[in-house]
């Protein structure tokens, strides 16, 4: 659909778009917050979310757990408005910079997935590797808002 | 090596990290700069590469390139310090707040490897899809810094 890769100088230094697809053909997607600055989610999509979100400027992202695009915020409201989209040196990675006005983005509840961190520093016991809660409050109530519809965390 | 995956609950609202890794092995990782917020990478860490990043406080990733664990800055001496790492909800990617100093983290001289904004709104020409240079300037000169090694940009 895009340009064709055809050398590392066009891809590296180029004017125009070859995005290089995984090979289940999805690249992965950053999304930061406008206001914030904080990653509220890492994504994937196929060039067919590609092209809806570069023309509506709305994020659209390929669900793994349902095999389908997927418009964010369909069922939640919560849609990420585009504000920048980069791309990275060998074209196969993007961050997305969008406005989600006061919304979230974590189908847990809180405004962000990443609403823990790693302790660090010397490893006592790997399986039970310590996580602190940053996100001290969730946003919105999960069962209220996707009601019945299937959880996409996997085991 | 990591504690094992065993319920959706456990996951999302535990207090242990039990990562994910893909069919390879791997996990995806977004690298932020502490000071300006910008994203400096996407990359990817084996269980090794996330353990020796949490135990020393530096990063390493895994390159699919060279096939082979890498302490991001052996070459270049662009070492990137580990201020925070934070997990997702589902545990299958991570975002490392890292402090470079005054250093760069693209291999083709820029500070961040998304130096490129892709144009926006309705396509006329999807082939010609034009990117726009963010950063205007190199950081250094990837022919001085990495001399015969290979690029791991690939097609």
């Amino acid at each position: 659909m895009f340009k064709k890769r055809e050398n590392v100088t066009d891809i590296e230094e180029g004017k125009y778009l070859s995005p290089k697809f995984n090979k289940d053909g999805l690249i992965p997607v950053i999304t930061m917050c406008s206001k914030t600055k904080e990653i509220l989610m890492h994504g994937f999509m196929n060039d067919e979310a590609l092209k809806k979100t570069i023309e509506n400027k709305e994020v659209y992202y390929w669900s793994r757990a349902r095999n389908k695009i997927w418009r964010k915020g369909e069922t939640s409201g919560f849609v990420q408005k585009v504000i920048e989209i980069r791309v990275d040196d060998d074209q196969d990675s993007l961050w997305i910079i969008a406005d989600i006005g006061n919304g979230a983005s974590c189908h847990v509840g809180y405004k962000s997935c990443f609403y823990r961190s790693i302790s660090l520093g010397k490893i006592e016991n790997i399986k039970k590797l310590k996580l602190n809660f940053e996100e001290k409050n969730k946003i919105f109530d999960p069962k209220i808002v996707y009601k019945n519809e299937t959880n996409p965390t996997k085991i």
